[in-house]
């Protein structure tokens, strides 16, 4: 049993009341606890030495990327972050001064985007630090965006390049929650999520939410420079356009808009954010399943993303 | 370090917002976002296999104290939890029965205080089953109970019985949220938290936020029949003060109220809550500290509650 199936078994009959708008399988669950303009977005997500991170990693990368994941979760519904718990489980040789700059990371990124580090607490794991951080957010009332709203015909975008995250930039990348806001208030995001298990296995959460399909156009997928130089100089590892769609831990934002739609947010986000792409990379079927299409024609995607059981380092 | 003194060198500087009315250091955090009536809670608690809890034990026991913990911290406010979220951190080889077995038990305690489970995740911990569960709730604004609220003179008051918790009652308490709203309602509670670490130890916690000192009343100590029992069966065993003393995760509310109000608040509770005890075990003192009171006299309580750090399992 992989880590999906496990979740499906676990959140077919949890406890629910009144204050949930949405429960478990999105980004974020969603509360309505009387704000009279708002929801409460809710959020939490774990980082394990050896699993997500190397024990080598700089201490204030591993803080920076343990909330980065959960504001990431918070961007993809264009909600703002509030606040953070933070557990630490350490070792009980655990270096102080490792500990400390875990909290640095943590505490560089949190003032960026003014979240308050509101408390958690330490407890012991014996062979691994582990670090579990939960965020609260809100959004207005109506701009929340999920990944249930993708409609057949719409453009699929993504937000900057993919694959080769490993390489670097699963320790530092930056959620891109001004961008997700700036989004959702300014064109109507029928859908959205961040890509933390590869293109092709978070677009295939995305149409399942939807009861849709999809087509990617492999020419127009952006791919990242790291993906590009490793399957040049490293002949062993992936061609690049199948680390862009199968790499995990991208933390860029695939969203869906009508195609109407489509020109009009291209040309707004890159006056926008001149520095970071926006890209059309394919639309969004009513046919079950994805495919591709490139010079040779279309073919069913069969590439999986990465699933966390299945590749445990 | 022990765990205390990492927390204070971590909580040092985290980032604030204007959203925090009580940051790190209380049994929860206090947020305001904004609703008229309302505070929101905010907690996060980790249950380690082999630190909290053998392998052995049943896992609905496992994941009742696991959201039972986080309730009690919301308990310790007079407040009432909403949601949760629950990350499952577990190793490559997990059993899916009993990951279900869990999450049972934690949905059956969800179920009556109306909790809704709304989402977590699940990942992977090699050599061991961490669960960390989130929980936001609600209180009334002017409701909330914080620790740093006692005054001399004030009588000190603990519910239900002390010690022996390792026995069974760690896996089987049920958090004292009726018990603590209802405190709350009717008197005026000026602090409360609720024991985890032990009496004496979280006891300290209590005067310390509040700059005060404590005078316990050996004589008046409600000490539990497992601690009893242990004291007298197994010789090697810790007297059954001392056991209701330092003796951790006893999740009962230890709490102050005025001397004026002790005889009303003790009356009120036994016609409300007859099968439970709340006990006056002292009172608050301008002196710093704690002293312990029997009929050879008085003298400074040097036994420390359970450091996590410092007796691992």
């Amino acid at each position: 049993m992989n880590e999906f199936e496990l979740i499906a078994r676990l959140t077919r009959s949890l406890p629910t009341n009144r204050s949930v708008v949405v429960g478990p399988g999105d980004d974020c669950a969603v509360l309505d606890v009387g704000l009279p303009d708002r929801l409460l977005l809710f959020k939490a997500d774990a980082l394990v030495e050896g699993v997500h991170y190397t024990p080598a990693a700089p201490p204030e990368k591993i803080g920076h990327k343990a909330l980065a994941r959960c504001l990431s979760d918070i961007a993809a519904m264009a909600g703002t972050p509030t606040a953070a718990l933070v557990t630490a489980a350490l070792p009980a040789s655990f270096d102080a001064a490792h500990v400390e700059g875990i909290y640095a990371g943590m505490s560089a990124l949190a003032r960026r985007h003014e979240v308050a580090i509101v408390g958690g607490e330490t407890t012991t794991n014996p062979q691994r630090t582990l670090l579990s951080v939960a965020v609260l957010g809100v959004v207005a009332r109506g701009k929340a965006v999920l990944r249930s709203g993708a409609e057949v015909g719409d453009a699929l975008l993504v937000t900057g390049e993919l694959g080769g995250s490993l390489a670097g930039k699963h320790l530092e990348f930056e959620p891109r929650l001004a961008e997700a806001r700036w989004l959702a208030q300014n064109f109507h995001v029928h859908a959205m999520l961040d890509l933390s298990d590869g293109l092709a296995g978070d677009l295939r959460h995305l149409i399942r939410a939807s009861k849709v399909g999809a087509e990617l156009l492999a020419p127009s997928i952006p791919i990242s420079l790291e993906a590009r130089r490793a399957a040049k100089e490293q002949p062993s590892s992936k061609p690049a356009l199948l680390a862009a769609l199968t790499d995990g831990e991208d933390f860029e934002l695939l969203l869906t808009v009508a195609a109407r739609d489509a020109v009009a947010v291209l040309d707004g986000w890159h006056k926008q954010f001149p520095d970071l792409r926006l890209t059309c990379i394919g639309k969004i079927t009513g046919t079950e399943g994805i495919t591709i299409r490139d010079k040779q024609g279309v073919r069913p995607l069969t590439a999986n993303g990465y699933v966390h059981f299945s590749q445990p380092e």
